[in-house]
């Protein structure tokens, strides 16, 4: 399988956006790929926006950027949590300093910004981060899903599919 | 794409399984597929079994056989309604006679026997209904997903990666 041999990690916590956060988790297990479910604490479960539930199996801060090929970050509110915790924004730093794959939909952005990773590169995702991203210095970009170097970023919920054919493609070269 | 000349229908109804559905949708878009949504009545909105909705746009008394390269058919409690509607049964039954993809998953193989397509070929899903599927003269099988000639089978929610993997290889070949 194309990912066989990827480990990647995908972040959640409460009132996460439910299909921001499982399509990718069942797109890249159908690759092939080791999915680890993180936030701020392991073996916590976590209600999405619309109710379904996704349990975290480890904290961010216990993950080394050195053993991922990539981080996933969906959106709903649960970036406003994430990125008060400084093992989910180091963990996401650190993927960023060593050009592995951060992927950001929606509000994600928000736990880029807070990891300092988006100034000067564009940006996209839910209309209501548009102002955050700009005023973090980033360049908004009104686009369903794109690549820029090792980041991956996609828009809304109806966008899940080109971000997912964008995630795809980027780890796969 | 590798999908981007196939029109497929997803069927849905109330109580549908939410993950079931949405995945294997958002898998076939990111694919380039074109994904009409159907039931037993166009423009009606359901709500799944964990809180998602889907709305469909079109009767499948009104979806021609000839018109569509597959069918999905997710699980949850929605086979229970599709299997009663003669609009469904007979598409099913006659994307079956002209070879085309059909998938189904968890619940969904009630579809299948309703539709009269299952007997003497293997089939899964979900324990629930194993017990119908045998009495239909179908065999049943205990893996993840596999496909059989034009029908494609799928066990249970965490086999859904399995199950487009398994879905998305039968369409392209």
């Amino acid at each position: 399988m194309q990912l066989s041999d990827h480990r990647i990690a995908v972040l959640v916590d409460k009132s996460f956006e439910d299909l921001e956060f499982w399509v990718p988790v069942m797109r890249l297990r159908e690759a092939g790929a080791e999915v680890i479910i993180a936030g701020r604490e392991a073996e916590t479960t976590f209600t999405g926006k619309h109710g379904l539930t996704a349990e975290t199996v480890v904290a961010a801060r216990d993950l080394e950027a050195d053993d991922l090929d990539a981080v996933v970050v969906p959106g709903g509110w649960a970036p406003d949590k994430l990125r008060r915790d400084e093992g989910v924004t180091s963990l996401v730093r650190e993927m960023d300093a060593q050009n592995k794959i951060v992927a950001q939909i929606c509000h994600a952005g928000l736990v880029g910004i807070s990891a300092g990773i988006v100034e000067g590169r564009p940006a996209t995702g839910s209309q209501g981060i548009k102002d955050d991203l700009e005023n973090a210095g980033a360049e908004w970009v009104d686009e369903a899903a794109f690549q820029d170097g090792n980041l991956v970023w996609g828009r809304v919920v109806k966008d899940i599919p080109a971000f997912c054919r964008t995630l795809v493609t980027a780890l796969q070269s």
